[in-house]
């Protein structure tokens, strides 16, 4: 076994950072070997970044406009710019509604790690939570992968089941995967503290 | 609670029937109230007729000639004819390696299953299992599901998860989903024994 790495977290996200709060929580309890370098949204007043302050983590709000749905162009220059002012060596999507360019993955390579509420290859995109309970799925889950240029295709780290149960509504479906999000996303970065993952082509091995 | 049915089963294989035994298995434990009222295979020597009859249950090879990869023409004639003859009232697809085409299924409409050994949507077609390896997720498992015109299309009943662990072959992780549809199939035709199933468009609810 390598010795253990503290890696450097540099946080995006656009919503309660709720997945942020688990990996606070992880590393408190020594779960995690790593420390928050910073958190940065794209929304003004998403609670991630009150949560990021409250537990003395550095958060930035970076404005991303002119774009609607993706970082690019300025923005992504300063959101690159705060990740290695903070020494940011693992970059983490939380919740962070844009898509990923090109220019943060070329900065940090095979380093961007996102969490998505289906068991992909099943439910890409958006809502995935409501596109598995269309579909009429019976387990559903959620999926820690390396973020590459595809929209939810990059190698895959870990993976949680989850029941969809009778009656479920998209509410209590998406809050039953995301506690399994909240064990997942640890999991994933302890791997990758530990120098446990060795990526070959799209198969993640554990070493 | 409805009153329990009796489940009249047709069962079509093509190899050795491992799911016939699980069947057989749930029968005799009283977790499954059936009858496996004929067996049939495409295949003359294949195992699953051996076991059907070690088990005194009707077995037959219909010859699928001359098609290759799909049961149509004058043998899906004569399996429904054997089906009817033997008064079954629901078909179970327990490794039968042909395309069911559309006469099977308005013979018995909505009361055709088939399992498929990985979480549908994700790895439709031939060996799933192989599929899930190579693409490097860590969640795989298996689907009961009814069988409608699409190839593993239809809608779903019971589905169970698999880990897939480091260092697993085809063999090892094929053989950890069985285990599962083992329990699965089962499960889903209790399911619809006991009237608990109602399919809402590719929805199965449970009652």
């Amino acid at each position: 076994m390598a010795p253990m790495n503290k890696l450097r977290l540099g946080v995006l996200g656009s919503g309660t950072g709720s997945n942020l709060q688990a990996i606070f929580d992880a590393i408190s309890m020594q779960r995690l070997s790593a420390v928050v370098a910073c958190v940065i949204s794209d929304v003004p007043d998403a609670y991630i970044l009150e949560r990021a302050r409250s537990h003395r983590a550095p958060a930035f709000h970076i404005d991303p406009a002119p774009f609607k749905t993706k970082l690019e162009g300025e923005a992504e220059q300063r959101v690159i710019e705060t990740l290695r002012k903070h020494k940011v060596d693992t970059v983490v999507l939380a919740g962070f509604m844009r898509i990923v360019k090109p220019g943060l993955l070329r900065a940090f390579p095979g380093r961007v790690l996102n969490i998505h509420p289906a068991l992909l290859p099943s439910f890409p995109g958006l809502r995935a939570w409501e596109q598995a309970l269309e579909y009429g799925v019976k387990v559903t889950g959620c999926t820690v992968h390396f973020v590459d240029e595809g929209t939810d295709t990059g190698p895959i780290i870990v993976q949680r089941p989850a029941p969809v149960l009778p009656g479920d509504t998209p509410e209590t479906l998406h809050a039953r995967i995301q506690e399994q999000e909240y064990l997942a996303y640890p999991e994933a970065l302890q791997l990758l503290a530990a120098e446990c993952l060795q990526v070959e082509g799209r198969r993640v091995e554990l070493l």
